[in-house]
């Protein structure tokens, strides 16, 4: 019930952090009613201390929602199943867990009857965009109060010691240890690590930063070897060849072991520079120990399970989903409908993939199908089977009337003679 | 000079190998005057002895052709600059050395006044292609003799016993050891094994297969840092940051140096199923050492270098003219055109990247780049600049706009309310 | 039944016309039994008269079979709903045929246990690709005999003199007429003419070639307007808005409706060079009456009623389409894939379209759609709406990141100095 | 020279209408020196009437300048080798002509040391996209001032009348004549017409709305036949081949030529619905005379001369070059760079293309080319040549692998029998 005198309510995408603490209060300051939104989609938060927090502060509401399983089946199946890689290299960590929290905020702001969501991501990141667009796709009537981008906000707030001085003089506890110099974003999928001393691209990323992942020189001297299960291009089990173990088919659990096996091989660091959606470069270094496994291994089944020409058009859709994905689009009639078309392609990726971790790497062994189109009998060497190896006379002399044609035609723009 | 008893003059590929011998041999017996040609493209093979057996066999002329040189620089630069990689993972080194042995094939034929090219390669490949579709191309009026696809010899030849027979029956000198159980194809570039206990794709390959790289088990512990630099996108020195040494700036030493030292560091490897032109899918395993820490170290740099939207429509020419390579059709108008469109794109390219090699990976460290797109002061959480947060509200407002027309257009369509 | 001392079964695809008529005899001699099948794909054939004839040749059998609902319905409707056009301009009226009949060839073959399906389709043309691609995707143990590619076949019949003196010499009807100087190629969607004199892109095609169509010049003086309604991309009703009469919803009639119309506007006729499968370049005059206008109206609704961004992958998987379909492919894994997606896209692609054909053009001059996500109040100048304008700003500014940062560069490249 | 008390000099894009002639007034009202900016691109304005207008409202300057030459040769005939067109049927008039204006409202700012420009263009529309864009991309210091996204503006001036109120109690002459219940932007290329009446895209476009062209029903009932040349995809020369006359070969003369003779015969008006960059659907009226003629021309001589693998590579930079365009992004990198692939694609688009122009509608009637890939001995199935028709049973064959395989791989899955 919103109060005659307040400006309406307003969910808030609450962290337990500095920084959205601050928003909560200022937020409170400026007259609405606020709750505060927790997605637990696999980050180490704790949870319980947040909550008292927000209420210490003010929070009409804490809702703590538990997005795990949704964000591994809807998001990262999705993922995985699609190939999705942004310019080459970046699994999309973030970029997918945003839709799934927007999903979250919106279904507590309609049942809450709020009128405003609200959240802490800065004006110069993809987040804000990835947030907004969610929201204003899954509802187009919300409004959405972005402080970073107010200029109310951030006037008053010029810096970290700003935040940590309103909160300290409100009585809201402040982070004792040291900043660090960078900044970092987790969830189930990935961490990423971003801006301070990481902005010059010309210098080494800190040591000791990554958090999933141990250093592949510290990894075990002895490699894991998995075997992963998939269906219709989405994983299904997954077996530890190296330690005998019961075979996972629960998604998240799935997800979670990956994570530890891959975490326990330093598989997945990558350090990029990438382009933001808003036109910036920006430099990144992610971890993502269990989505790197099971690209390369969806990739290699995916290969070897689809004709060539099936593959081609997939590849489109894919290059342009993560483009989608990556600028916030999940939550759009283009996105829906890539997706909807991927799926038709992934009906026939079936089989199993063996795949080696060691010291960072991650190496595809062997792979199966029941139903692929790999034709072991067509494709020897010793066996004739269908193939007419004078077939391949007609086909390669029919490819090359045009490369003859061509050669012609520049011997006759050059005034040349062919002997 | 053509005997009139003779059919005329053969330029075969040879090898010195038991294929080619036989091919060598059989051509001869068939009434042509064979000229046996043998490109150096890096392979470890021994040119002489193999020269020595191709004369005794009845070779009108041998000739040995050092195209190293013109490989790296033609060939894997350009290669490395367009960032080819076809079906997201191999590397092309087949594909690539195919159209540069082809040019000095033609070259030869011609300055022989030869009329027929010929070569080992069998019926099922995608070799016979990339060969005959070059030579064409090329030399319009070239007549190739494919043995392995004219029925008179694969009626007489069925297995490998029967050219064994056939070599030892005409004083050839027959090979003493066992054949390996899968065929391998080795340059510069890389070695790549298939057929034989490689064709059942559920099947691991055998361990010590690989000849270019040691097993990442038995790398050197401590990592190997390098700094690669490039302009306009082709590499142009090596630094080895971790053993200090010259640095190199010759194309084909700097190759070499990559080589060994990924071949060191046990990278570069694959396990794949790959789409053969032809239609077949087939198994192969590759080691690319060289062109796998090239491969990475030029996306970093040029994902860093080139502008997002350039990028988006450079990896398209990317992705089609990995599959032209492949497909046999480097000297086609179409992949000569999209040559010349990336090398346009890649004009700004230019910059160091450091990587470290460390047990079968490659990891991008940092990189730098004189006049990259990438503006520290721009991306800066701490710094404001030109950017005015503002203006990603409108940004995102306007994104949205298509976003909520979707979902009211929805809601209309299932007849819902949106409160 | 086959008999002891046949070959086998063939069926052939019959014309009634000179070719293949002595095809028919060639095959019998030959030791052939063979099943004449002829398909009305629409064709103003005189089927009995052909049955007769094959009968008298000496087919076992003559199976006339009525393909021209199927032909609108499963091929016709798919196209207009894709959007189907080869190379910009070729409405793909003879690529749509072939498979739409080989479909009747390989039915009927299997339902009388023939080996083998034959065609008078040349060597040099499209056509035989995409029969005989149809025939082995339908039936991959099916056998095709190719009698114009037959060595023993051309050369006994080196040209039409041969063909008349081989017919008439075993008693065969040879047409009485001067042979046309070109070939044409009739279905209901279209009729093509091509070779002969207008081999040379150069030369004006006759007056007087067209069947279908009348000259613009002799079209009435007053347009005709029709109103074509679809649902989900497909046509459902035609409406004449300038002659009252019946409205049109059987497929089949509505479409020879449209030929009419069009036909006596003088509407659908081009005049192209093509790129065939093979590798030529080819000069084509089409009139394709019908399919015009279904092409003109179903893209204007489509624009209408697809979201900006589905349009756009859309129009990508069109043209991958397009390409399948000339080059035979449409009973290929992935014609199937994209034929499905862009099923997907059409779901919200209902309402009408008015056209007006006049004198040899088709104008599309409104269009409605009950659910489009045109959204009048939001694009008027005179509403404001949900729409900021000062939106706008920000949209601007942020999309102009990346070029101001460009400009910035450029200058700094070239040493300059920017006020 | 700035006075101390302004807030500095301001460009204005400016027309002579009401709303620019009240936004000069306006700025001036504001504190800004402004200098009225009319670029000549061939509408038919009273430039004159508006120079003294503009000063008599308290313009400091009034710059004309004819463009005619520069949007003809840096940005029609741009468009025209790159065969662009937006949403498969605008031909971009308009987007051509903003970035050619820009730059000379940049180039003025430049030499008169403004620090603003500032236009009329309105909140929902392109061209506020594409003057800014631009501008920024010349010059990214610029600053630009929108008045129909300044609040204080819209708030004042909400509908045509106050501007006429605000006009008159200035002295400033209004229009007398009733406005027309459209909107429209004319330029050499085309007339567009939007908005008003328009702007339900059920209710047919008013008679008489169009300007440029003729209604077809109007148009001379004697056909007009053209000989278009081109050089390297640029028209170099238009012969009237129905009435004699000289030769045109001067770029603007030409370009006028053929707005005449299609201007004269109806051709060239299309109604659309398109998608706005914005997010907005919108339907426009064009005519595009001279523009069709050309695009109807090249097209056809670009599809005879280049490659087949060239032109499906060159049709993909054409629509992200439409796109581009369109959106306002011509002075980006990525259409830079893309103008510039497509500039290598046309190096031999070289020749004459002969259109009839008839009652609406342009026919390509035939085409040469000294250069072109089409070889009429090759295509022509008199002569056999270089062609072995035998070859072409085994490019299906090869071709039919993969389909083969994939019938049988989903028989298998049916759990089928083939017999």
């Amino acid at each position: 019930m919103v109060m005659s005198t307040s400006k309406g309510t307003v969910v808030l995408a609450y962290s337990g952090g500095l920084d959205t603490s601050c928003i909560l209060l200022w937020l409170i300051e400026q007259g609405y009613i606020v709750i505060a939104y927790m997605a637990n989609i696999g980050q180490e938060d704790d949870f319980e201390t947040a909550r008292e927090k927000a209420l210490k502060i003010g929070a009409s509401k804490v809702v703590i929602d538990d997005l795990r399983v949704q964000f591994v089946k809807d998001f990262i199946w999705s993922a995985v199943s699609a190939g999705l890689v942004y310019e080459s290299r970046y699994l999309l960590g973030t970029s997918l867990a945003r839709p799934c929290i927007s999903q979250g905020l919106v279904k507590v702001a309609r049942e809450e009857r709020a009128q405003f969501i609200s959240h802490g991501a800065t004006g110069k990141g993809n987040d804000q965009v990835r947030f907004e667009l969610s929201c204003y796709a899954l509802w187009p009537q919300v409004k959405v109060l972005a402080p970073w981008r107010t200029e109310h906000f951030t006037e008053r707030f010029q810096g970290r010691q700003d935040l940590i001085q309103y909160a300290a003089s409100h009585g809201v506890p402040v982070p004792v240890t040291l900043e660090k110099p960078w900044s970092m974003d987790a969830n189930l999928m990935h961490i990423s690590y971003e801006s301070g001393v990481l902005e010059d691209p010309a210098e080494l990323a800190p040591d000791g930063i990554f958090q999933m992942t141990v250093d592949p020189k510290n990894a075990p001297d002895k490699p894991c070897k998995l075997q992963i299960n998939f269906e219709h291009g989405i994983p299904v089990s997954i077996k530890n060849l190296t330690e005998v173990g019961p075979v996972n088919t629960d998604p998240l659990k799935m997800f979670i072991l990956l994570n530890e096996l891959g975490g326990k091989h330093g598989v997945g660091r990558i350090d990029i520079v990438e382009n933001r959606f808003i036109g910036l470069k920006s430099r990144g270094v992610y971890e993502t120990p269990g989505g790197t496994i099971l690209h390369a291994a969806h990739t290699d089944l995916e290969t070897f399970c689809l004709d060539r020409e099936v593959l081609r058009v997939k590849t489109f859709l894919r290059d342009k989903m993560a483009d989608y994905v990556y600028n916030g689009f999940w939550f759009s009639p283009e996105c829906e409908f890539v997706r909807e078309s991927i799926a038709l392609s992934q009906r026939h990726v079936t089989g199993w993939v063996q795949v080696q971790l060691y010291k960072g790497s991650v190496q595809v062994l062997a792979r199966h199908s029941p139903i692929a189109l790999y034709n072991q009998s067509l494709v020897s060497m010793d066996q004739q089977g269908d193939f007419q190896p004078e077939d391949a006379t007609g086909f390669i002399n029919i490819h090359a009337i045009r490369l003859r044609e061509y050669q012609r035609f520049k011997m006759h723009l050059e005034g040349g003679q062919i002997r």
